[in-house]
């Protein structure tokens, strides 16, 4: 409570997943009064991740929920904070600080580090959320090599789509990918590598209306849309692709976001708004990967500790 | 052996230190022939570093020695291959591959990726090598929290050197700063910063000549170089910034350098060069932090990916 009874602080970081938490680490540590906002639960979308096979330093994997307990004891071993409000506003104050508002209460921060991430886009159908970690998933890098030799579905027709579907050819012995439209707008030099792919078959104009199995999926259920007819695809995986949603309305007429709604930053993940800095996916050209987001929340207090230490704030 | 008998691979990812072998973690694991070249001792400077307390994930902090092999056999589990090579050339060759030559032979490979760091200059004075790790340090982010309330000795005269030292104040009971000159390079903002600091002396013409002590540092032993006069500080830690040199000879005439002999990239660790990443500390704008270090791996591992996918390298 002590840093935070006066609702001032250094360092308020929005969001407490990877990138947040290890802000946080880092901010603390650096002895900067640090208080991270989160709307539900921390970890962001590690919380609800089984195993992590590729984080670096667990060569057997580490469970998602281990993890995420894991950096919030670093976190708060180190003295950052925890809230676990909704930030529902930040905004600039005259003097260059920042006014934090959440569903209950305000903060005052001499600095700001956005990591508030990003949604995947979801089918909304049967067995979406029930199979979610158990088949279904948004990360073929993530979560592909689970499913080695096994049949996998990808649905979607963008650049993303058609990226994870080449790159679940690696384990898969078979991919389909699924489209609900006749055209693509995936490039050019992707579809023809797709189509060029004999481990990758494509179903035009069919929209997936369940995805069902056991203890894990086993098939996705689809239906023609030009003939109307149903069928079924037997699959081991089901990757969705079909948009991401960053969080950034928070940010909106503070900084600038680039046409899909991430923040523009710069290597050190400051934004062209001082003070204001945003990390993991919620920035631009994000690689959407735990330790990526990590590495980015560190760099962003890095750099938050270096504004706070220009500005003349707490030395002394 | 099976991956590197031909002299082939997908991706070489040079220097095995966090970003190396993240990149490896993540090559392999995309299933791509993945070499790593390493001169002398895998693991970078955490090789030589003793607790970590700030990768997230190991709330009671991680032995550096026990990280790497962490690391090691996470990316061997994944099928990457460790070569204790020094990589002496990288040239891109007429069909727009690269040519690794090593001092022990050749490999062709589809991707780069350079992590060979960067190495802190030393002051190169007795007792430097021998506390290093135990009081000596080229990062007070890393380790100023480890010598809470004691006094501290700042080494340098530039931008880093008055950063750490404002930073050192956050744990120093007394910071001194020494300089072996009578004016700093480092910006005048800074320099009012730490001017104005009560808890920050300064030394001006004044060259370390030893560091002592028992089991840990104890004092640093000075001249004035305008008296002549020898003194003595006591310290528990001596921070040395006096400058960083990029193990960037090998990129020479491939990419663009910045003025410190970084390589310029994107926010997706690419270099202007088609299939030529670097990620690290060898990288311009790095934190230079383990964690931020393995996130840049990760990162030019999955654009290396991208590259390779888009050229059609390994599909189907």
């Amino acid at each position: 409570m002590g840093a935070a009874a006066d609702g001032v602080c250094d360092i308020a970081v929005v969001g407490g997943g990877g990138a947040g938490l290890t802000a946080a680490i880092y901010g603390a540590r650096a002895r900067r009064r640090t208080i991270v906002f989160e709307r539900l639960v921390t970890g962001g979308q590690i919380a609800t991740t089984g195993l992590v096979e590729n984080y670096p330093g667990f060569p057997e994997g580490v469970n998602g929920t281990d993890f995420v307990i894991a950096l919030v004891r670093q976190a708060e071993r180190f003295g950052a904070e925890l809230r676990y409000e909704e930030a529902r506003a930040i905004r600039r104050l005259p003097d260059g600080a920042f006014r934090v508002e959440t569903d209950e209460g305000v903060v005052r921060a001499h600095a700001v580090i956005a990591t508030a991430g990003a949604a995947y886009d979801k089918l909304g159908v049967p067995g979406e959320a029930e199979f979610t970690g158990r088949g279904v998933s948004y990360c073929a890098t993530c979560d592909a090599a689970f499913f080695r030799d096994e049949e996998m579905v990808v649905v979607g027709g963008g650049d993303a789509a058609f990226d994870e579907a080449l790159f679940c050819t690696r384990y898969a012995s078979r991919v389909t990918l699924v489209h609900r439209r006749e055209t693509f707008r995936a490039s050019a030099l992707l579809q023809e590598r797709a189509f060029a792919n004999p481990r990758i078959a494509i179903r035009r104009n069919a929209v997936v209306e369940r995805i069902a199995g056991g203890e894990t999926v086993e098939r996705a259920e689809l239906r023609d849309t030009a003939t109307g007819e149903a069928f079924t695809l037997p699959a081991a995986a089901v990757f969705i692709f079909i948009g991401q949603t960053p969080n950034s309305h928070l940010l909106k007429g503070l900084v600038e976001l680039d046409e899909g709604g991430h923040a523009r930053v710069d290597l050190r993940m400051r934004t062209e708004m001082p003070g204001l800095f945003v990390a993991g996916d919620l920035r631009m050209d994000a690689a959407r990967q735990l330790v990526s987001a990590c590495g980015d929340g560190a760099t962003a207090a890095l750099s938050a500790e270096a504004w706070l230490a220009a500005a003349g704030i707490g030395e002394g």
